[in-house]
């Protein structure tokens, strides 16, 4: 398995486009807010969805076109989220419609994403005067998609790789973008995969929630589950690899690469959350069971405590087993040790429940590097869990102080 | 019912101290850090506890003390936590034999309270050093007491209220500290409070109890759930008016008097919650259940995203509703109505679930004043449950960036 270039449009079959038309009144030409990922085939295609229970018309939507197992192409914009807001499930279906016309594909073969501003309605004029241009960009443009999908993001989010099975190499891509309104609890936030595998429909279905579960479900950027998270995958079996059609070697192969990509998505969105510094990575080992580790995990990256005390490079262990305490895990206390690493580093700061005296100018230097792992031992099992998240930090304030304008 | 000046000892029997000793080191003398509330009756008592499974030395201390529903002193110093700390259970003890021994009672009616940071060793040599002066400090000093509480509170607090019952005058008062690893769902924080009135410790227990659920269990500054809450009553029997045994009318004017001034507290709490520029009040009503409206407010006060559109004066309905969608409660959105409120106005913000276009001038306006009510009708029954919350701010961010020095 190997990193490759191309992005959402590195597998077979796959083209992409994404242009500005303008979704935000007032926003910079600059800005890329539209874009189409298409298929020259029909795909094995699968999603996850928030799990909110207030959903925004395009999850809605794009879940009913999933009832078959397949679809062509995923019509994205940014700038409005197009939930809770005047003509919704109207405005979703005209970009259904739009794509399923200039594709010449049925409607139900087009899944459609939203992400931006909550309770505005969609500027659907725009699209429509804007579509002509986003059709005929449509080619190897993984880069012009990735960029329309930004939000807050401070950068564009790709990523593809490919493995061999069977004689065959098998690609397997995508685009993401974050970064605020992100927490553990679904397919987060929008994620766009490709692949030229050949695989069921059920079998990709599966293998895209294992995937997501041990990685965008598992980080946390500010405890907030959006409305229109989706993650999609759409495989066109381009590859020529023979086709996945039970959980077998290559089922296994296909899912290692596919948790890989996300995963590799997952660091990327933590690191990127709204205003953060650094990423941090939450390793709970030694535990009875996976879902405990999880739980634990997840409660220490969502702390807001452990969040701010990271950002000022605070080895605060108390506020780790604080969140550890409240996040409904069982867990022996008596038993846990806790280290904090980083490429500058290594020190325990925690041996049997109880906080150590260490040396706050190590732990200072190792807290000040981008990436910080935070490793919890419960000495009570074989099982662990990574989760991911950020700091929480002054621009975090500062960009949603003020997000609508 | 009036309020009186008092505070903690506003209630017949009651004495109270604060000094500085010096528990932390580098502390400023003008510090106090040590706190005694004693009373010169044995007391009904009772006592809510933080529900974090990590619970510090003096918190399964005192809860054992309360065994008997009986207690006479409160002794609570600042600046170290004694949880997760070596020898906590032991100098959890050395406090309260300290106390034990300088009033001459026994053991089991002391009840002991620390707060501060988590995992270092609590330094009772200050602690037993400044015993003596503290003991002949003992008298009306409310004041001093909240003032020892205090860490991150900017702001010390005391209430106290009076009420008739039966011809006989019923005071009631308190302190109490915020200011974060506040969050609803337990006895937040450390609140004592006292009262000359007679009451049967078990009438007692349920009054605290059903006053903390509607009043401290409601608000929330940084969804950190502390190993050290703690909220206790001790009832004097003073008063002279006769002894509350059931469930009757001087129940019911007790309850009344103690949720009272419990509301209060949560309202100063969350409105000094660390950072906080603005205090959020979030009214749920037409629910179904109070449960429903109380889920919903929770998750709305709680969410970041809602928090720092407030610091930002930013009318953001869309996080208010996406926070309702992920808080678990059912509800149908197609109903929901939404208003902002405060001094300078209101403005509906929301109807039947779709955000409207409204004078952005008169909304910022309208958000910049100090105190903000989130109105949510869910228009689906005749219950509603009210809870508070503060803004997110960069001083949030600044005072837990570097807590522990």
């Amino acid at each position: 398995m190997k990193p490759i270039s191309g992005g959402v449009t590195a597998a077979l079959g796959f083209n992409a486009a994404g242009i500005h038309c303008g979704v935000k009144a007032g926003s910079l030409p600059s800005k890329k807010d539209l874009a189409l990922i298409a298929c020259e085939t029909r795909c094995a295609a699968a999603g996850v969805f928030t799990l909110n229970k207030v959903k925004a018309a395009p999850v809605i939507l794009s879940n009913s076109h999933l009832t078959d197992g397949a679809a062509s192409a995923v019509i994205v914009n940014s700038g409005n989220a197009n939930a809770c807001a005047p003509r919704e499930e109207e405005n979703a279906l005209i970009m259904a419609e739009l794509t399923a016309n200039g594709l010449g594909i049925p409607i139900t073969d087009v899944l459609v994403a939203s992400t931006g501003v909550i309770g505005q309605q969609l500027n659907t004029a725009a699209i429509t005067n804007g579509f002509s241009k986003l059709l005929s960009a449509l080619g190897k443009n993984s880069s012009d998609a990735a960029e329309a999908l930004m939000t807050t993001d401070t950068y564009k989010k790709e990523y593809a790789l490919e493995y061999a099975h069977g004689g065959k190499t098998i690609k397997i891509g995508g685009i993401c973008k974050g970064s605020g309104m992100i927490h553990p609890n679904m397919g987060t936030l929008l994620c766009i995969i490709t692949t030229d595998a050949a695989i069921n429909p059920d079998l990709l279905n599966k293998a895209l929630h294992e995937a997501v579960r041990v990685s965008l479900n598992r980080i946390s950027v500010d405890g907030d589950t959006s409305t229109n998270d989706s993650c999609f995958i759409l495989a066109s079996g381009l590859s020529g690899a023979e086709k996945i059609d039970a959980e077998d070697e290559a089922y296994a192969a296909f899912q290692h690469a596919l948790k890989t990509l996300c995963i590799h998505f997952a660091r990327l969105l933590a690191a990127d959350g709204e205003g953060a510094c650094r990423l941090i990575t939450c390793v709970t080992s030694g535990a009875p069971d996976e879902l405990t580790a999880e739980i634990l995990g997840k409660a220490v990256i969502s702390s807001s405590l452990v969040k701010a005390a990271i950002f000022g490079a605070d080895a605060n262990v108390g506020r780790v087993l604080c969140a550890m305490g409240y996040s409904g895990a069982e867990f022996d206390l008596e038993k846990v040790a806790v280290t904090f690493t980083s490429s500058a580093g290594s020190i325990a700061v925690c041996h049997k429940g109880k906080g150590l005296v260490f040396d706050e100018d190590l732990a200072e230097k190792i807290l000040s590097e981008k990436e910080i792992t935070i490793d919890i031992n419960l000495y009570s099992g074989n099982h662990s869990a990574t989760c991911w998240g950020c700091d929480l930090t002054y621009d975090y304030v500062k960009i949603n102080g003020d997000y609508r304008s």
